[in-house]
């Protein structure tokens, strides 16, 4: 018998990321909404991820809380879906899976708060600046429909992601590298039922303001 | 025939995590030491990581960048050596190793930095805020020997190291939970081979400045 899935989520998040990977894994799952604030702090929300933030994911005992890691575990968990590259052929994959998970990340959201690192900073910080990880993430994806190999992937979910909603709040700058590489991905049947449960997010929120 | 491992590296660096894996892999390897500066900025070396940083991994045609992404690509593409769980069973595997490659590597390195994320940017950064990531940290390692399922794995490399090298520096504080976690891996001959080897590059460089 399959373990039950359970996606805690709430719409207006990087909880799109996993839930985009759900509907390419197939499965059925159930979605929990937690609402930010107070139930996102509660004490049973915490036992899943004491971070207090979503997504997370629950798999019959297994817990896996940060997006790229549900979006591994999932590819893992249901090779059927065909999510990642056989275990010897990972070297792209894992390179930009861990990549969009560090430096992209802490360039994207930092650059929203305005901090700038030093030149010797950059020495030491991971991510050195936001231009070097702009520039690295172009040569990641140039020419390629997918960024792991000739197949699409969980990676491509990741880093897909990343792109989309950094592009969309201006915390990564339009590049048509990226743009392009985003339109193939749009294409794909799961993408769009997610983006549509999102619009519909976004329109009953507003609906309620109003 | 074994394909060619190629460790772009500097004794001084994060590269120091990978070396640590490859001793565990235990396939042979050659080093190349890449000086900090203008070595690590050529164009020779740009082509293997666009970033300008160690360290870098070559393994035939493959070339892998990402402290975290190295160690998952060589326990995959070494099985015999055991240190990644079987596929399904991924769970705490990749929820730790990418905890640690985003918030942590994040919290971490910010508070060298001086930078305070305000109530409403943790709310947005995906490391929330450096107390937070540190109580993740402590109840994800307290009580265990291995922070992955029953085997010692590539993940406790990666988060092993983290916590090693940031409790030294300072940038994340000492807790008995992370010295019991952290002196368990220490008896591993593998990590020791690699501090003596960074302890003598260390030496040479002092005796090199007298
Ligand atoms: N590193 C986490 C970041 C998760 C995260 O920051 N989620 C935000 C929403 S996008 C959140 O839940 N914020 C609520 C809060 O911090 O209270 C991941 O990649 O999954
Ligand atoms: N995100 C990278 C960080 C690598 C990194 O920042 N390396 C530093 C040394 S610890 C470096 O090479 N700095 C040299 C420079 O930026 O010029 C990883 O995890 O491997």
């Amino acid at each position: 018998m399959q373990e039950p899935l359970v996606f805690y989520t709430n719409p207006l998040s990087r909880s799109s990321i996993v839930h985009w990977m759900l509907e390419e894994v197939g499965a059925p799952y159930s979605m929990e909404i937690i609402e930010f604030g107070d139930a996102m702090k509660s004490p049973e929300y915490l036992a899943i991820n004491p971070m207090g933030k979503v997504p997370a994911l629950r798999h019959g005992d297994v817990v896996v809380t940060e997006a790229a890691a549900i979006c591994a575990y999932l590819a893992d968990a249901f090779p059927e879906a065909g999510l990642a590259p056989p275990p010897a052929e990972r070297g792209d994959y894992y390179r930009w899976l861990f990549f969009s998970a560090g430096p992209v990340e802490m360039a994207a959201s930092l650059k929203s708060t305005g901090f700038q690192p030093s030149p010797e900073q950059q020495v030491a910080l991971g991510y050195g600046c936001y231009e070097h990880v702009i520039e690295a993430l172009v040569s990641a994806v140039k020419g390629k429909r997918y960024i792991a190999g000739d197949n699409f992937s969980a990676a491509d979910v990741y880093v897909g992601s990343h792109l989309r909603w950094g592009m969309n709040f201006g915390s990564l700058e339009r590049r048509p590298e990226f743009e392009t590489y985003c339109e193939g991905l749009a294409q794909r049947p799961a993408q769009q039922k997610v983006m549509a449960f999102i619009q519909q997010a976004m329109a009953e929120k507003e609906g309620a303001a109003n």
